[in-house]
């Protein structure tokens, strides 16, 4: 039986589920890939912090990364270091001690991924992060192995579990949005400053990672069009409702003629579609693939055990020696390749808008003659009673058309004085 | 860039697929992971037959094995071959002659998967299988590698695309089976003898396969218990939608206290479980292990270009040698482990059951009070108005109990003259 020495940077919630998994299942891998998964070392910030679980006997404990470093014994270092600065010098450290790295973090690697894979790949090294996209769903395999004959044209996924889950309570039980933010903090799923999450951007750290391997691209987090969903109001929720779809944070990465759209925005899914059904704290991937056709993947995305299926997942495919071929092997670890990314501007979707209009003749021909004229075709268009105050809501729903002359309709429209305030736009998927 | 050349065994419906995307993608596999897959022999029945399809130049076209295995150069082949029979043949040649084998054919490796594992071992090759299994889905790999920190609690499964073509339209368009049927092989969804389809043996091979890996056991085809779809009625799938269910061809795969649960059946499912929304000729395989928790996977199960998606997700980890590793560690492919199979007098299970009686005074009486003697306890009843001829139907859902004594509950009923015609039964998910 070969044993395999590993450290752990990192003793927090998914540390704790790392060390819990590695200690339980310790038979599993003995049995199921002949493996001795021996967690030798473990390095925190706080090693004096009196806690819960106890650390396995023989494993050392240290606020010194040098203990892993310095440690020939250890090949594979499991890094979940939350952060892009210290995070980042202890990956390095890593690499350059020779150490493989299995990682959670997906902000550092959607920052730094393109200086952190060259340095892995100039020592001999790897850097595998299953962990960090949608948690225990095995998504970066599935899109990187399981599809690679497969050109991706279209990936849409739901990949914060905290957002999905408030957007879900907000639409099944009518809660406003700080309410469920509150409930979704009450059980743990979201933070206390759950800023990174609901602004979109933990989604879009994620979208840039699928997108590197889907496109085999260069893919700087800042490709990404972000937008969170802290403005959503129960109006919105209610109205998608009514046109039988429901709102979710989607992150879209498509290869279209000009380039690639990269995008994080709240999105009508219409209820047949298959993210429409990934509700509560679950993510969901829905790739479009050239062979394969669509394929779904649905999930837990967090959560320490869910994620430490992934991290050993990658601890596997590390000590066989498997990630190591795959490292050598795929393109998109050292890709030098530059794809254009559209604008929102050049975005090419089907748009929503709800206006808050005046009651009074001539504003919903003013507005259909604005949409008309900057190219937007109507789907289908719904106009309410006017409210006491005398003010009526119409909601328009377009064809796919170009988001700058979609905006441009819209700035237009709220200019015109045809609206009371400024409209609300929502995309289509 | 480094040249493999394959051998591909079979030229039909998926070996057209295979060769369509391997000359197609030829150079998306040279960027995405700098390999040059060269396809330069391909091995049929009938080389003679004109067809649709051209080879590359440089092909050779035979229908002599050794044109194959007698070839240095080819390391891989790509086995695309039905039956048992000489399929065995040809895929023991290939192993023998020191081949690496990438095949789809699930009811041989789940007829002889032991033998042909041992004999792969023994000459240091290996089978890769990802195709046979829910075609372009990479489930395979999720479960075996993905999921490989989790010990596997349940799989339930849609694993044949005719069969859920089938229902799909029986149930949304009101079709009887045999119009269905008629529909499904107009579109190629289904043979011209479907028997291995509905009868569910085709959908028990794939769950054999997939219990294998999950549970690292011998899983000989015939421990799957079978029913197929052939019997359901326009009745039945219309009591399944009154109670707000689907009947879907379910393959089940349960570690119990005793052993293991293995059946394919027709089964009821509630339409917000997430095996409810996959419809059409889709493949659903919904795995619940013990630290990732329910993870879903969708996709295309069959057809030329889904299966060769996955058989050359495959190939790739054949000639990147990561095959090799996983082969040569991982304990299902060698297991001589024999875990218990529970009967279907053991399984544990919800279940329905539809009487048709006699509109008489004590009939429901009767039916609860031999269903409660026998341990059966009701979740819900209901019994409809009487029909033209006094017959009336009395609809019953249980709690889970064993099936021994459901089945005999049932028995007793029919046979104590209180059903005018056998009584229909169905598992519940």
């Amino acid at each position: 039986m070969e044993r395999c020495a590993l450290g752990l940077i990192g003793w927090g919630t998914v540390g704790g589920g790392v060390v819990e998994l590695l200690t339980r299942e310790a038979e599993l891998f003995r049995e199921r890939c002949g493996l001795d998964l021996a967690l030798t070392t473990v390095v925190t910030r706080a090693p004096e912090r009196v806690r819960e679980q106890a650390l396995p006997r023989n494993v050392t404990l240290s606020n010194r990364i040098e203990t892993i470093t310095n440690d020939a014994n250890i090949g594979t270092v499991i890094h979940v270091v939350g952060g892009t600065t210290v995070a980042k010098d202890l990956l390095i450290a890593c690499l350059k001690a020779g150490k493989n790295v299995v990682t959670t973090n997906k902000a550092l690697l959607a920052e730094h991924g393109d200086e952190l894979f060259a340095l892995a790949a100039k020592h001999g090294r790897a850097i595998a992060f299953e962990a960090a996209v949608a948690g225990g769903v095995p998504v970066i395999a599935a899109l990187r192995d399981g599809l690679v004959a497969n050109r991706i044209d279209a990936i849409h996924a739901i990949l914060n579990g905290t957002c999905n889950f408030i957007l879900t309570r907000m639409e099944q039980d009518g809660m406003g949005y700080d309410e469920a933010l509150g409930a979704a903090q009450k059980l743990g799923y979201a933070e206390a400053d759950p800023t990174l999450d609901v602004d979109g951007t933990d989604t879009a750290h994620k979208l840039a990672l699928l997108a590197r391997i889907a496109f085999n691209a260069r893919i700087p987090a800042s490709a990404v069009r972000v937008e969170g969903i802290q403005n959503l109001t129960f109006q919105d929720i209610a109205s998608a409702r009514t046109m039988g779809c429901r709102i979710k944070l989607i992150a879209c990465a498509r290869r279209l003629a000009d380039g690639l759209d990269l995008h994080v925005a709240p999105t009508l899914v219409a209820l047949d579609h298959p993210l429409a059904a990934v509700n509560q704290n679950y993510n969901g991937i829905h790739i479009h693939g050239s062979a394969a056709g669509p394929t779904l993947l649905v999930g837990q995305g967090a959560g320490p055990l869910p994620t430490a299926s992934a991290v050993l997942a990658d601890v596997v495919d590390m000590v066989t020696g498997r990630y190591a071929a795959t490292a050598v092997r795929f393109a998109f670890f050292r890709s030098t390749t530059v794809i254009p990314f559209l604008s929102a501007r050049q975005e090419q979707t089907g748009y929503y808008a709800r206006f808050i209009t005046a009651d009074r003749p001539g504003v919903l021909a003013g507005i259909t003659s604005i949409l008309s004229r900057h190219g937007a075709s109507v789907q289908s268009i719904h106009q309410g009673n006017a409210d006491a105050a005398g003010r009526a809501t119409i909601e328009v729903i377009t064809h796919p058309l170009l988001g700058g002359s979609f905006n441009a309709a819209v700035t237009e429209i709220d200019a015109a004085g045809l609206t009371t305030c400024p409209s609300t736009t929502l995309r289509r998927l």
